[in-house]
């Protein structure tokens, strides 16, 4: 699936520089490229690597002195990308409802849409033009899905959920299943129903494996343009901003706020009711409880800010050290003042 | 779907003070209520935020001295659920098996039993009344079922598996997967057959995506009116007993031993072979490994008890200050002593 | 299903002493067993339960001064796994397409393969002897199984993965969905596209409701022989060597490598374009950044050797006594040299 470095050139939009007649095999990292691969330079220290690569062809950002043909871009990871679009295998368009699946009458669907063997789209659903739905998909009642929506294997999506317009919704994936709440009622946990549900707004893409929570009552909000990694589980009446990324096997207790442009870094959680300002940066495994006041990035649980962090944690590796010269200098101090106070209090603290 | 005030106080079996005509929309909380809405006051201190909300009802443990309608009754937050009842989506029962299903013959099913399509039924099987299997569920050979259980979409069942009355699983959840084992020959992991298998008992509710392994040889167990949430990881032969709650994303490991009644925070983990005992409190991302010998709560890795962990946190922050003011007192103390000892030993062990 | 214990000898390849009559009727671990059931010794300090324990035989490395029937063998444990394989379940085999699964054109099929009801195959799928697809599985486009694989429910294989021999594939597992890759274009997070795929070599295991991302562009590659738990997220381009072990839930960010006989406990994490050493031993909750540059058992987030962590974490408990000790030393120093410099450091930076 060969592509000529023009046409290449049209698509991502760049000013081509050196060999126009020159045929691309894929778009590639510089480690695994071959003669026959286009690469991109996003930062000038890997420019010694770009020189040893056996790569003819090159997105950058400025004409470089190299013997390679240059696609030049203002944003050439964005080139990639959209270099890689020319690369990327065809949508699985196939409109209409394969015999084998399963929809119910009452059901409001564009001709366009494609549905997949064991599908389920149940009564009052109401789906746009151009959607995919593949096999083991269940769509529940009046579940709303607008256009160019994709949504892979073995998805469950629970009644009353909206989804927005070119939200992609990886395989495994549940939106809106029930909140995890209940009451001691003095001798169970009492259930308290979920009768809520889930708004994921346009440009969302929700990983693998995850699991999003209907509200108990009121929406569980999914703000429009936020990627969401594989295994994040999103708890019930959830507000995620705009614009957010969620790495893996984040989660998300009950009711928390995340603000717009926030990261949240892979395994970190935030407990009920917490708080994510703007822009915040959480780093990986970090759990937040409460209100984060800062869009620094923060570490650890409880959180602190990025560098302090680090710092503490230098310090925490040597504490059996500075235990044993905290004891020295009690030693000495106890020496020079002529008393025992000191001493003792540590031995009534052991 | 408006109830009458009069319908919601026979529901909850609350003592009605004031407009007992008012038709209530949905009921909520104070932060997103209308006029048309139901609300509930747990704790006194939300008092003032009562006043405020244009809530014309609310559920309550005493009469209060508001312009409202009210429901009195002992427990404000049980009466919310009780009233979320009624505004919750009926059961989606169809009883029979839908042609689009496949169930194996040999199977022993109600008739009350709803089969939606692309469910599979092996042989063996024994379900009974009012259950009901979403499409996309796999029940194995020779499980059983009680009465009123609800298996959503895309849920896999291991053979041999129990399901106890009124159980819930949620969707794509994982029953009696293959434990984790295996044992080094000298050339590879030699996987160790996992013959065991799964029990539930009544009134477990087990979250989406999780998944909850059978015994390597005898039983996995969960204990009666325990509710698991989503992604939670269960180990082979874990006894998990009555009543826990297993918060997002928890894992255990392979014959832990939960207590009655325990509580375990978000992402947080026992190890293999660890103990918990009854009413144990663990915070959101603790680890556990061993035996856990107090229920009062406990946070981190391993896990210290609450109010000394954050203690400790507190100081773990101005460790690079208490690094520093360690070197300032050895540098004072050998001043006074005029000797250079503790200095050396500093820097001997950086 | 009783075996006798001559089956059973000659199966393990045991050397049989005692009753060479005794009927099993199940291996079993030494707290749970009956008379009739087969236990094994694998440590010599079990010696004495093994003594109380009412089962009459036993798989041992040497022969035991115990009036029980006893298998001896090299490895007990490696005994234990294959004593076990007599009493697993058999295999559900049912060569041949169901005529309920959706299989399209173009594929090749082994006439020994099993295709359950509501599987799915696409188009230039080769699957080779003996494999089994279990209900809800989606096999994409070009994907290439080799012989003796089993795809458990409810699975979904994207395009061009390729499985080896002997694969497990455990129920709700997702193989070769998108890598987690964006790039801002100043106004949204531009999806990269991943135009790469997955390959996984022979026998390896992947646990329940796991995801494995396909590369962006080349391949993401999990080893021969390793095994990976339950929920664990393997990025994209991640290379995985031969015979690791992935704990429940841990999670590896993109393009992180794994060296070969690596083990990482449960929950645990590796930060992306991380690097951890051949026979690396991680510890559960451990979060890893980087390049990890040692073998030895390592704790925490950043990674601490093991006992070093353990001491430090030791120490951190006692922190706020420490600091008090601190600052006692301070007052005291202070009187000792009669001027307040210490003091006020302190002052200065709460």
């Amino acid at each position: 699936m060969s592509k000529s470095i023009q046409e290449i050139a049209a698509h991502i939009q760049a000013t081509l520089e050196g060999d126009a007649t020159l045929q691309i095999q894929s778009v590639s990292s510089m480690d695994t490229a071959t003669e026959h691969d286009l690469v991109f330079l996003a930062d000038e220290k890997y420019a010694t690597h770009l020189k040893n690569s056996p790569a003819k062809a090159v997105i950058t950002h400025q004409k470089l002195d190299l013997p390679k043909t240059q696609l030049i871009v203002a944003n050439p990871r964005l080139g990639f990308a959209k270099a890689l679009e020319l690369f990327d295998r065809p949508k699985d368009v196939r409109p209409g409802i394969h015999p084998k699946a399963w929809v119910e009458e009452g059901v409001e669907l564009d001709p366009t849409v494609t549905v997949y063997p064991f599908v389920t789209i149940r009564k009052g659903a109401k789906i746009s033009k151009n959607v995919i739905l593949y096999p083991g998909t269940y769509i529940g009642q009046n579940v709303k899905i607008k256009e160019d929506v994709i949504i892979f294997p073995n998805v469950t999506v629970f009644p009353n959920t909206e989804i927005g317009a070119r939200v992609l919704i990886h395989a495994g994936t549940v939106l809106g299943d029930d909140g995890f709440g209940y009451v001691w009622d003095g001798t169970q946990h009492y259930k308290i129903p979920q009768v809520g549900r889930v708004i994921i707004e346009d440009d969302v893409e929700v990983g693998a494996n995850a699991a999003i929570d209907r509200a108990t009552t009121g929406v569980t909000r999914i703000g429009k343009g936020t990627k969401i990694d594989n295994m994040v589980q999103v708890g019930h009446n959830v507000e995620i901003g705009k614009f957010c990324i969620l790495c893996g096997q984040v989660g998300l207790g009950g009711s928390t706020k995340i603000g717009e442009g926030a990261m949240l870094g892979g395994q970190s959680g935030v407990a009920d009711h917490g708080n994510v300002p703007a822009m915040a940066r959480i780093g990986a495994k970090t759990g937040v409880t409460g209100r984060l006041t800062t869009s620094e990035p923060v570490f650890g649980t409880p959180p602190v800010k990025g560098r302090d962090f680090f710092k503490a944690h230098a310090v925490f590796k040597r504490l059996p050290e500075l235990h044993k010269r905290i004891q020295k200098l009690e030693a000495e101090v106890e020496k020079l003042s002529g008393h025992s106070e000191v001493r003792r209090t540590e031995e009534s603290l052991l």
